[in-house]
């Protein structure tokens, strides 16, 4: 679900013309619709309402302040990776106590800014990082609370880089060391072992495997509080799906179903990291074609958007729904799995002007007739695309632009060939 | 070749300790070698002597603007693929006339921008481009000069993502439809269709893929001349090898020896764009191992360098050659190809902090022993390193630092979370 929408044949989004925002702001330009975020956001919410969960927005997924801040409003709190998401926690003034930091490689500076922070919870990932937090906090006589990260050795049947619960993972312990990591440090006088944490991965459509993964998980709580461990929370990692080729992910309601009642009147503070969720249908990259082309019996569609905007197709070999702002004749769509019943597509790699085979936002797609001119939108760009924007041919970064109700804003300008060189000395 | 070397047991490069540098600037830093730079950049000059070519610097590859004033001192032109590119070449007040603009999808604004800095060439790469050149410079009554890109056909046998030069590519156009095009565009008033260019791709160690690529696109041209065209260039591209594993990568004399000959008295300027060959082996990326840890069987060496830093690893399944700075009793080497003959290696994966699966730097890599605190070199990163750096995981940029001999000098600082935050609007 989001507000990106056709009417009267042009895309807006909530109520503004795309083809306007990028007349006015030029391309390529991410374009994030704030009431599909929120509305996201509202449903994990909503669905879990009986857990009285904290709500931890996945900072990695979609990371602009001004759109943490309204999140934040909504009562979010924030998942961070590094001393850089924290950062933009708190210049967003978030609660610190609402603040969970993961991470296998947390430098000694970050885990002084956290302290120094006050925030919620470290999502600890090796011994030795809970050596070092030990030692950190027993020099400085702080209090810290941590939950232990561990792999469930789920499969979650998504892609190998975004796998991250599995066994031999560097990611959290194995089930069977995590009971020997409370013995060992599961009584530490500055440093409280209050939980364990558990992510599979993302995106993760497949209710069941989190179903496995927490089932494990609750076990394992149990077998501490009998080894006489006080554990008062669970954090349940993040990876819920998100719609990239029609309306595949399932609604949070559908999550919730088979979550909640194995964490009910457990006794546990419940932690919830999504991201993809929230932020990928909430934002839609769009890119002017600059030229067409024909090579031997492929065809291309040659854009302005490239691999250093958008680089899940080519990291990750991700889909994404690609149509045109404004399509031509008789190829109208209300919904995208209207598109597979056209006749008159054809097959198109979409391309950026990137100097290498890598550089592609869709091979072999389906199209109706694209010309130079012709915006396209590449949905579902909201979450894991500005984020991984790189300056790759020195190509500054795209705008970020927040549209709400009516109102159009730029919450990241386009960078200029100044930023690219300003941190040079010359 | 290069001027990183183990002296007394410590990696150094040229006169410099690389900890000393890691100690002052702080990792994850990219440190440069110039000599390395010069060595590579003159070892390419010398070897097509005979073909007085003009030398185009790739700024994709490495685009720090000191490095491309220090190329420039030395003779050298340069190959952009951008209007950043482009920006950055004029930065260093390179003679505009030995710039070479590549890139299937340049903009009308990056096309006036070229034609204001009166540029060398234009490599063209499809027929809707050319149309569009014609048109811009019509419009504007320039007079500008074009190489059309060509496909050989050639199979480069490197990774499918920097393989170029083959049918059905999104770059230039086949050789059978390069007759056609210069009957359709070869006679133009202000373009002027000087000559071809090929690129088959990147690295490409076996030279006969140029003899092949070059062979054909002579015959191309001997056939053009006969048609009446006056064909005055030949750019012959980039992709020259570099060494990542050991010295796998053939001396530039050696591709010279296989192409010169089919070159020279042939009547035509020959243009070059080498990159990696240049700049991958006179960059290192120092990193500091944050924790070790064990999982299952698999044993991780966790860095603060991340994919964000150097994606090569994850993007292109590149390997990279790593070695501790400072070595433990027994692992001390003189060449990469010592560390074979080593017992007590382990293996193990040199990770990053990014939290994805993706983010790795090494899989199953044969180590000496590593602990918290170790420096890493993680080699040949000088060539697509920098360049594709991100900020994902709000990680700022690491900084570049350039050693000549004695001297260090931060070519580039380290970036800050204000420069994370700089250009949005809050």
């Amino acid at each position: 679900m989001d507000h990106f929408h056709y009417t009267n044949g042009h895309l807006h989004c909530e109520n503004v013309a795309v083809a306007d925002i990028a007349r006015q702001h030029g391309t390529p330009a991410y374009i994030y619709s704030k009431a599909t975020f929120l509305h996201h956001y509202r449903a994990v919410r909503d669905a879990f309402a009986a857990l009285d969960p904290l709500i931890c927005y996945s900072i990695k997924s979609c990371a602009n302040l001004n759109i943490l801040e309204f999140l934040k409003d909504e009562g979010a709190g924030f998942d961070v990776v590094s001393g850089g998401e924290l950062a933009r926690a708190m210049a967003v003034d978030a609660d610190p106590q609402g603040i969970v930091f993961a991470g296998v490689g947390k430098t000694d500076a970050e885990i002084e800014q956290a302290i120094d922070a006050n925030i919620g919870y470290f999502n600890v990932e090796s011994e030795a990082e809970m050596e070092n937090l030990i030692a950190i906090a027993n020099r400085r006589n702080a209090k810290i609370r941590c939950a232990l990260r561990v792999n469930p050795d789920v499969d979650p049947k998504t892609h190998r880089y975004t796998s991250t619960g599995q066994k031999e993972s560097k990611f959290g312990v194995d089930l069977e060391r995590a009971r020997r990591f409370f013995d060992a440090y599961g009584r530490e006088a500055n440093v409280h072992l209050a939980g364990i944490h558990l992510h599979i991965g993302s995106p993760v459509n497949d209710v069941s495997r989190y179903v496995l993964a927490i089932t494990k998980g609750v076990q394992l709580i149990d077998e501490l509080r009998a080894d006489g461990f006080e554990i008062t929370a669970i954090d349940i990692g993040g990876g819920f799906g998100a719609h990239y080729r029609e309306e595949e992910a399932p609604p949070a309601v559908q999550y919730a179903e088979a979550i909640v009642p194995l964490l009910k009147d457990k006794g546990l503070k419940v932690i919830m990291e999504p991201g993809r969720t929230i932020a990928a249908n909430a934002g839609t990259l769009v890119t002017e074609t600059l030229y067409i082309k024909k090579s031997g019996d492929r065809a291309f569609v040659i854009v302005d958007a490239g691999m250093n905007d958008l680089i899940r197709p080519s990291l990750y070999e991700a889909f994404h729904f690609i149509w045109p702002v404004a399509p031509a004749e008789g190829f109208a769509i209300q919904a995208r799995a209207d598109a597979a019943k056209l006749s008159g597509l054809h097959e198109q790699d979409v391309v950026g002007p990137v100097c290498e085979s890598g550089d592609f936002l869709a091979k072999d797609r389906l199209l109706p007739p694209v010309a130079r001119g012709d915006l396209l939108a590449v949905f579902s760009a909201g979450a894991y695309g500005m984020v991984l924007a790189s300056h790759y041919n020195a190509r500054p970064h795209p705008p970020e632009i927040l549209v709400d109700g009516s109102d159009v804003r730029v919450i990241r300008r386009r960078e200029t060939f100044d930023d690219l060189v300003a941190a040079e000395r010359f």
